[in-house]
């Protein structure tokens, strides 16, 4: 498949690494095409799927420079997270609570098929998941039932088995994906290390008045 | 120990019924102390420990009305949550990104001795660890290292193992605690239960280049 990389930042480069490993023909952008294979534009045209990889808050002005031509009718994965480090540590999110950079880009591009994943854990994690010990959980958002089907097969040849890919809903879910980056970042700092992930578990419901 | 619990919802009757299981002396209080054994104050003067398990948004006012001097030297456990249904579903959270509830109560009450903790579960789990199966993880934050030490005593009584209870550090990661909130909401929604938790898992660091 043709894909279509935002950003050139560690993020971009090791998804796009993985995908062509797959064997996909990825070509990766920036701003003005000095790193990377090409701009925004150039690439985002290339591609059949998308990803989103630039930081999250140059994100919306990173799409408007890929054009909105370029991403009609696509699937777009987004993988930012709009952390703004700007005011020291810890860092706040640019959007959130009423409203996520998955909405926002979904409600400036509505022809754009726009899926939330991936963004819950660090780069080395997202292309290679057994680097995290034992089954642990990713999560998919949009609007789009066939989108995220096509995600999350992509995943899955990325090595994320589907029944550890978890559907939250719309992109409105978007919200909790990126506000959870906090306590991400919390567990990074106590760790040392971005090789962390969360396993959703859940047992059985308890018996009335219990 | 006396403890005294503020709330006399779910949350508040579920952790007191359990605390007086383990032999504690517990008073639950309400505003008007028209439910449970008396009012804020009254419970807040009881308790050598105090226990928040109001409604988040209404937890500010419940804490005036406990009295600043019922708090002060005392370790305050803040269980609370500061959604907001009024706008419907999904909540928001009434503070958040910049600050939180647990820094609000903190500052506001400079004597008491917050910790943040058990937020992340519904009360069934709270009390109850065993019936999400296998390990799941707890977090404790706050900036009094011999208050945490005592909750994690507490947690461990309830049967949450030390191992499984997290310390992220200062009362500042409340933040990460109150804004994974919107992310547990959607795991409710797509499980249909509460009894549901996160294990944090982690991997060793990638060798340099990989």
């Amino acid at each position: 498949m043709r894909i279509g990389v935002l950003g050139t930042g560690t993020v971009g480069t090791t998804l796009a690494g993985k995908l062509r490993e797959l064997g996909h023909d990825v070509l990766v952008g920036s701003r003005d095409g000095s790193k990377g294979d090409g701009t925004f534009s150039e690439v985002a045209a290339h591609g059949e799927m998308l990803l989103n990889c630039t930081a999250g808050v140059a994100s919306m002005a990173a799409l408007e420079q890929a054009g909105e031509q370029n991403l009609q009718g696509k699937v777009l994965v987004d993988v930012a997270n709009p952390l703004d480090f700007s005011g020291g540590f810890p860092p706040r999110l640019s959007v959130c609570n009423d409203d996520s950079l998955g909405e926002q880009i979904q409600r400036r591009f509505p022809e754009a098929r726009v899926v939330k994943t991936l963004n819950t854990v660090g780069a080395p994690v997202m292309v290679d998941p057994a680097i995290v010990p034992g089954e642990h959980s990713l999560f998919v958002a949009g609007d789009d039932a066939a989108a995220k089907e096509q995600v999350v097969g992509l995943l899955e040849s990325i090595g994320w088995p589907r029944g550890r890919v978890l559907d939250l809903g719309g992109i409105v879910a978007s919200r909790g994906l990126e506000m959870y980056l906090p306590l991400w970042v919390s567990l990074f700092g106590r760790h040392g290390s971005s090789v962390l992930n969360v396993v959703v578990v859940h047992g059985a419901a308890p018996a009335a008045g219990s």
